[in-house]
């Protein structure tokens, strides 16, 4: 049984974030409200959100994973118009999630459970931590994208810096903890740097975080924390670092 | 002789609406007003217009029909800044419609009037009809589109249903009388099938209604109304229906 | 040394109008101003603009000559926010330019001077002279641009007049001097065609101007002449004209 009603913005984030990494994903629909995990194919980003019951305007499940076909569902919430409710359940006869919006109702097929991989998020300890208003971030990104492929993040405790470096050209942001630009908490200096393809998209597929929190070490995986849904939708996205020598 | 002056606004969408089946029209200037009927190629589809006198700021006409490009007419019009009026007029002499916007003035050839074939428009009794908000036709278009490339239409004496089916989705449109989201006239049940291609951009291509009639019957021609200009002129679109077997 | 501040959006028009005609300038940041001039591949079109000490918010210069690639100033200055202002540096020691919006510092590498010709700006005089609204004369050209792959102009004493024209079609514009749509000063009669590639890009270009003036004579170069960043830069273009018989 599933009986959940939540707002077309919220689902669409959801499945915008998610749809960076993947094209299929495992919902799992919980007692206590949604949880999903995404891995790219190449094993390189990893995606973590979870939606508590209090994001949504209504929420009931007998606790159940659904394997979903993102694009069909973001091809019905194009439909929903601004502050449009959302309405999902589970036709357990005919196997398919029935989505309700307005006065439409789409019928998707679910897909095989097995046929997609459990992904397994790794433990992680960080020298590093930023917080930087979700804004910046973007600009720094389209900044080093126009220089190159990849970027380094570097955080010293006064410092918090981007850089996108290719033979001949070089772009970098800074912005000051003095000026009150980052906040930082950092025992001793890390940089390490990223492939740009799956953080660009990630980043420009997250709508209603207003500041995002990126915690590196010394050339070790990136994890990136940010809530969403007014604050009671949380994400996690870890991208595994670069080798500057692969340059 | 030809002396017509209309906002640009009301032609942009008679061309618009005819160029969604035909790329050449007749059009004929009476002197009651402006009528034109179109086919497409394939004989699937067919639209009438006409503007009364009344919808033109000026119109005085010997009665004469024009055989005349489309593309060439709506590049002209692109020229027009919002509620400026576009003066028509024949140069007979060389064989021009003279089209005149602001400080322009452009000389279109026109096409030998016997190079297009006459539609003749059916005669038909439908069982069926719903007025419903443009808008919300519009919506289900785009839900249905998404799943399938025809879709059907049913009407019962209390719900107007769209549905768009394919193997393996289905998307349902459902607007109740009860709800007041529609209005119905059905004697019996009705429901047919129709391509969507044409359909769809017919019904983006209508700018200025609120509402449109759809009248249908059981496997039947659709023929939906609707009147455009501030009421001084009035549509007709046809369409055939395709058959449940053809899909 | 070289150390300029300059409004973001002023920087951009000058590089967008630029880059209508060359990929790479050399721009001349001289004791009192900016200084730039380019010709296009085939020597059919040039452009040379100058932004007085003035323009600047802050300005010092030893004077000197940087080869630059357009491409890759567009990108840095495409992160500045309405209103940020850019600042302009030179860095003698690895030969770049070092450009600085808000947090961002980007370092271009300078391309060798003598790789880049030198415009001569030909010494010209006009038998007729219009001046134009920008919005105007965007129009015309957007008209024209339907029928015809190039332009006439004509100005008599009255009236200024664009035309297009093709073997079946032709679009005026015609502007009065008595109804106070053009400024018009005319010894005589004067008429030129231009192909309209060049200068419909320019045109499209220009960002800040109002009012643009338009110089011909009888089968004649073009010049067009226009002041931006708010009076403080002036812009001058120049194109050569098209015979008419080789439509």
């Amino acid at each position: 049984m599933l009986n959940a009603k939540v707002k077309a913005e919220t689902l669409k984030e959801v499945v915008e974030l998610l749809h960076t990494l993947v094209d299929e994903v495992k919902m799992n629909f919980g007692k206590e409200g949604l949880g999903v995990k995404a891995v790219d194919p190449s094993h390189v980003a990893m995606i973590e959100l979870s939606l508590t019951k209090s994001s949504f305007e209504e929420y009931k499940s007998s606790g159940m994973e659904l394997a979903i076909e993102l694009e069909k569902l973001k091809e019905v919430l194009k439909l929903a118009r601004p502050g449009e409710i959302v309405k999902l359940s589970f036709d357990e006869d005919k196997n398919k999630l029935i989505v309700e919006i307005a006065s439409f109702r789409r019928f998707i097929p679910l897909l095989d459970i097995g046929s997609i991989s459990d992904a397994k998020v790794p433990s992680l300890t960080h020298s590093a931590k930023a917080v930087i208003d979700l804004e910046a971030l973007r600009q720094g990104i389209r900044g080093t994208e126009s220089v190159s492929s990849h970027l380094t993040i570097e955080i010293k405790p006064d410092v918090f810096k981007l850089e996108g470096e290719s033979e001949q050209d070089k772009v970098e942001m800074m912005l000051y903890k003095e000026k009150g630009e980052v906040e930082i908490e950092a025992k001793e200096p890390a940089k390490s740097m990223y492939a740009l393809d799956y953080f660009s998209n990630v980043v420009k597929a997250i709508s209603s975080a207003q500041k995002v929190t990126l915690n590196i070490g010394k050339d070790y995986p990136l994890k990136m924390e940010f809530a969403f849904a007014g604050g009671n939708g949380t994400a996690k996205f870890l991208l595994a670092p670069r080798m500057p020598d692969s340059i």
